[in-house]
């Protein structure tokens, strides 16, 4: 299953050049994750007593430009569930063209900053979002 | 006695227009406070045990654009040092010319968020920056 | 008629006090002025070739602090459709506490940036949103 | 030869756990290579008639947390100096122990948004950067 988030590019994404400053692009990713979570019930302020999922790797290669009004979707799915890490993977487009695609490994900690397994109930919500061919 | 911050407009702080977006003009006033609070012997990051100096409120009229380049520097005084408030006025220029100019006030908290005096070695560092007129 | 704007708290909204960093509310602001004009029929996007709506003047009150997770909502009126200016208020509350208020100034200018005459198709739209007691 | 690029952690650039909020890197990483190209002489601003130098592909790690106020520095070098792009790795470190490692690609353009030949004035400013095993 494919997790999209609407993303339309406002006015604050972009540069003098007119089109997205790319760190912006790393915020967007950024909500996308946190909406994922809150939706499939793992809400970030819900659960962070219980545990965080800090981002330790990230790679991005930003196809096209993206302008300004441009309602541009961000596919997320999942490319791993290890025993305290996951592995997503986007595909950000807007009428049918490629604006970037990314991957990242996120890590799921305690509170005091240690890695944790990932409980039964997490890995049952995530699981629907592994690509199938992993 | 005049704070200078010098604040050179970078490609990040611009929109499509070529001009600095105004929200970025907050984070620039932020960071010259926390300079400022930084060299006078109250890092944020030092101090954040002792109190904190949430803007409560804040103004700004932006009288001129900045863009790209432009090596703007932003002068802060003290219009007030209360018990447990500071008033802080900002003016922002280039060239001699007036970018921005704006007021807040911050209120010296503690730890548990309540207001609290601010104490006689604070006090003393902010008073040679408290404008001579007031 | 009052323009609602829902913006949920994010993690990148706030700061290690773990309460909103307030120029990101400036951010906000601005989000809600593009979505109010977008669906009045004037997207940003769409008439920067006519004209831009720089803010010129912007004052704001932050009455209690906004956490992770809050459903904020901002609510904005206009208190002023004048000759070329726009008067806006600002009131952003979460289960019925404010959070800020606050009130701005935008011209409407020219893409060669002179400021001028709000056209009657825009003032026509503006003007459910005004304040009726102003 | 290195070019080295102090950044002092903020607070604007901190969550509320504490810690350098990723995307806010991606910020810090792009000022570094703005200062390094104003540095070598071709400020972006003086050189966006001419070119510019749009990040198509960045990938980082990070490798331990940063903490407010610390007194982090990105160390740049060059990995390749192509017809018409630029490699590039950063390593920002703090106190001897490393933050975030990146590598980037960024590709010389044309105003017109094509890829253009890095003029002989351009790599040779660029050359001393190269890191010496490449």
């Amino acid at each position: 299953m494919i997790y999209e988030f609407p993303q339309k590019i406002l006015f604050k994404h972009c540069d003098p050049a007119g089109i997205v400053f790319y760190p912006r692009y790393f915020e967007m990713l950024n909500d996308c994750v946190e909406a994922f979570f809150a939706d499939i019930g793992f809400a970030f302020e819900e659960i962070h007593e219980i545990g965080r999922v800090p981002t330790v790797q990230i790679e991005a290669h930003f196809a096209s430009p993206s302008k300004h009004g441009d309602a541009m979707v961000i596919d997320l799915q999942l490319t791993k569930i290890g025993s305290s890490s996951i592995g997503l993977e986007f595909h950000a487009h807007c009428g049918g063209v490629t604006r970037l695609t990314a991957k990242s490994t996120l890590v799921y900690i305690s509170p005091n900053n240690q890695s944790q397994p990932i409980s039964d109930e997490l890995r049952a919500a995530l699981m629907p979002y592994l690509r199938s061919d992993q």
